[in-house]
């Protein structure tokens, strides 16, 4: 009988972290403090974020230990599976083989409490009491929250307003983890309160929530510390472990992947599965393509332009070097949240501009389109930030299979999408659209998947 | 670095279903037309369900042979994990070893699809087309939907009215994975037109449903059958391999169970558990103690009586002879909908009248605290049915603390809760009540766990 799914034992999971800078050819441009355009320091950072974290944020060492406590956190759901997708196959009637990594199985449904365990892990050993971070969809938020109660750190969570009422479970999740969750933007900041004496019914985004949850951390002194869940470096490295196991795993499985793919919004999924093998690829002279997937309706790396450009909408935080849509761009109202986000950050777009990476961009329906010929396959329903990934493995099997030509393709499920169906609903009911895409793009992208559905 | 979580390989799974009745020492007595008051037919029965499924359900075969496409199709989520709750165990402060089994892990969320999955099959083998189900709170509608999408088979599933208004995302799940789904009562049937035009606000429950669909079963002819998630031995055996490969972890832990706890609706979890373990006792002189756990306001085995009784409320089923409340005892609306049923079910009656199992029951509000203390502690939310399981482990544990005895548990996590969230909300708000339970037992319950609480 085949093998479906490869495990590996607990004893087998990875002991450190990768840092993909060590290996960069070029390595990312500073990023700098808008007032005196001079890198920002590591004291500057120190006052937002917890110690270590700025050191590993600035290392340039290859590998970074886990710490054990964090290591046994991790066993409560890692390792996490590769699977091979032999029912969608079949479905695609394909020659390439198609393995994801199901990071879908942690308790909060996606691959965010890789960083947010260690985030808490080492604040809490530096003395932190209280950590302050913002949420779009809440897959970030409820990681978060599950990892503070093990360090007994209070959370304060800033929920985007427009969310937090669309998504009343994912905020009953962190309730249930003990965070506090408040609606931003809120009257407990300045930035705020500043915000709704200009528009009292502002339903939010992400760049005011996180100017909400930093300026409380600085508010707070001593024991208070922001903490976030993507972007920057020491938060993608956390992620590594996703593709240190996925590449034990692919070589179990006796497959060398061509293409590994990873849904693409602040980086830290795509990091997690994609860096490991793009080590390989500058150190083992391996070819493996490596592709991220965003959205066609905020497509920052296959349409932005690279250049320093602020993390927030406020222009709160410092410049950083990245493919941007600009910090004032407004994210299409799509359903995959955790892909809302104007730019691509320092490391992923250093990693673009000297083509190490490639970048493809799929409209909504078609990502929806291919989550359902997953869910009736594989039977797992993907959240709506994975159906990108989905998509492009579809893609590519598809063109496999019209040149003939096997290939293996991995991709990250980044998470499930039980607290998401509501998204799948509005597809059933065919009130799903597609913003800033043009008709003849959605139509062509969505034909081929008809006719393989049909 | 301790062991948190023992896995099996795919090659080790179980290959065979594990059928108690081979080694009941007092057979269950048969099942009787109601009419006739003779023993129901194997011809009678086919007429409802699939042929093979009957044959399991009248056969004292020991074990009968898991199909290879079945097994394929386990392999999307099995093997599942037995996890040391080591974070659990802190909490209590407990000299207990307490482990369970995640049968969360599904893409249905619980452990119904380990029977849904070969009905399905069985019945596709028979040529049937379409098949018909009830479901309360949407686990089995949703795991036989997500078994039928397999093999071409369309799926109605009758879901009582009320949980399919106050649980939009089971349905969307059910929807996702191509069932219909019918509030019940409906007017897509007599029984349904009977009770509506009686009383047309009537929010249903699981009695009607079951009437609703068997009798669309029925009038459909020679391509539709009806199928069910509980309660006969058929389904009761296809859960046996949860217990099986629990078996083979806890002799890889090193640890042998002293208790086994499974919740109790209708018995499928709990025999899947429950009678690998048991087959032990009876077979090996082991003296494993297993453990029924019911809720206090549905508590057929601590307070019902042994008697013949209907299956469903309007009395259209056959009678078995059964621990039971009466087929018109009107379950309190508890939020653990998978253990509101009236009866025992025949082969659970049996082995509890003759002592080889136990049985304890527990207050609403004594379960949703140990559900929290268990997501605080191993980070999983667990579905409301589970929390029954969970506080008898944590009662357990505690005796086994006050008595200083070292114990090994074990339970069942049935599912998670992630789709449950709404009946913590109510927890959290103190909307939460019990029903039919005297208040000092509430008081005696919750007062030793808010100790460990605070």
């Amino acid at each position: 009988m085949k093998t479906k799914k490869i495990l590996l034992s607990e004893h087998e999971m990875p002991t450190a972290w990768y840092n993909i800078v060590a290996d960069m050819p070029n390595k990312p441009m500073p990023a700098l403090d808008p007032r005196t355009k001079k890198p920002v320091t590591a004291e500057a950072m120190g006052r937002i974020f917890g110690e270590e974290l700025v050191k590993q944020e600035m290392s340039t060492e290859r590998y970074i230990e886990i710490p054990d406590q964090v290591q046994d956190l991790y066993k409560i759901w890692r390792p996490t599976p590769v699977v091979r997708a032999y029912n969608l196959e079949r479905m695609l009637d394909t020659p390439a083989k198609i393995y994801f990594k199901n990071e879908g199985t942690s308790p909060a449904g996606s691959h965010k409490p890789n960083t947010a365990i260690p985030q808490a892990y080492y604040n809490a050993k530096q003395g932190i009491k209280y950590l302050s971070t913002e949420t779009g969809g809440g897959q970030w938020g409820s990681a978060m929250a599950l990892a503070c109660q093990y360090f007994n750190i209070d959370l304060r969570v800033y929920m985007v307003k427009v969310s937090y009422h669309q998504k009343p479970y994912r905020k009953l999740l962190m309730n249930a983890w003990g965070a506090d969750v408040i609606p931003s933007p809120s009257t407990t900041t300045q930035a705020g309160r500043d915000i709704l004496a200009h528009d009292p019914e502002c339903s939010g985004n992400l760049g005011i929530a996180i100017s909400e949850a930093v300026e409380i951390a600085l508010a707070h002194g001593e024991t208070t510390r922001y903490c976030l869940g993507s972007v920057m470096n020491h938060v993608l490295l956390h992620q590594t472990v996703i593709g240190e196991e996925a590449i034990r795993q692919m070589e179990i499985a006796g497959d060398e992947p061509d293409i590994v793919i990873g849904c693409f919004g602040g980086g830290s999924n795509f990091a997690g599965i994609g860096f490991p093998f793009l080590r390989r690829n500058l150190c083992e002279g391996k070819k493996t393509r490596i592709i991220a997937v965003e959205p066609a309706s905020c497509p920052k790396l296959t349409r932005g332009e690279f250049q320093y450009d602020f993390g927030d909408t406020a222009g709160m935080t410092p410049l950083m070097p990245m493919y941007t849509l600009g910090h004032d761009f407004q994210p299409a109202d799509i359903h995959a949240g955790g892909l809302r986000y104007h730019g691509a950050g320092p490391i992923v777009s250093q990693l673009y501009k000297d083509g190490l990476i490639e970048a493809q961009s799929v409209p909504q329906l078609e990502t929806f389109a291919a989550g359902m010929m997953f869910a009736k396959s594989e039977g797992i329903i993907p959240a709506p930030e994975s159906t990108h990934a989905i998509a492009v493995a579809i893609r590519e099997a598809q063109r496999a299979k019209e040149e003939g030509t096997p290939k293996t393709i991995l991709f990250n499920l980044s998470g499930h999408g039980l607290i998401d169906l509501y998204a799948y609903e509005q597809y059933f009911e065919h009130k799903l659209t597609d913003y800033n895409v043009p008709d003849e793009v959605i139509r062509k992208s969505l034909d081929s998947l008809d006719k393989i559905i049909r």
